[in-house]
């Protein structure tokens, strides 16, 4: 129970960092190496270089306020290997009116490297 | 590595049952409490008879013939919890042409249960 408690704090963390926007604390438990499946394209990104740079476009879209609101989080953990799943409220200014509810899906993939948990694999997607 | 090939032979068994459109092959490693992000709506599915039934509008639009292939799969596992990622080519007969690539982004959450590997999460998505 203790890694799923420090899971969800992780996650909790990270999208307040992204209410904030705050750059160094969305990375803050992310590895060199994740793989990031995003909204827009391109269909997969490849490291924390690319990561990083997918928040500028959603920054500009958000700057005018938004919602970035956990609506729902189930953490699936051992101690070594953990994902969750999620349901976000997300509202920028770009967000069609008919996805204005807790529509956006994110799978999040976890690995516990030297007794941290850090974020390898995320998955964000809406219903098409 | 054990559990490394055993859920990649679970994964490409269940993309051939799906080739063959054998839905009791789709089903066979399945928990009866799976949650789904599918491509079309809802935000999320729960349960192995919502996860079933999503299944035949596919069907339908995999009738005429299709491609449903794995292009890339990496795993992440300990000995109880584990994840997978992959990109897929698949093209239905309701596939938009500029989709036909390996496109379709797939994230697999499983969970080891008496001594067996089932699939516990799907999260299918293409870039929009």
């Amino acid at each position: 129970m203790n890694d799923e408690r420090t899971i969800r704090e992780l996650i909790e963390g990270w999208a307040a960092a992204v209410r904030r926007q705050d750059l160094d604390g969305i990375l803050a438990r992310h590895a060199a190496d994740i793989v990031m499946f995003d909204v827009p394209p391109p269909v997969v990104l490849r490291g924390i270089d690319a990561y990083r740079e997918s928040w500028g476009p959603f920054f500009e879209a958000f700057s005018g306020g938004g919602t970035f609101e956990i609506a729902d989080l189930e953490i699936t953990s051992s101690d070594s290997v953990a994902f969750a799943t999620a349901l976000l409220h997300c509202v920028t200014g770009l967000t069609d009116p008919a996805k204005s509810g807790p529509q956006l899906r994110l799978t999040v993939g976890l690995r516990k490297m030297n007794d941290s948990w850090i974020v390898v694999h995320e998955h964000h997607s809406f219903p098409q």
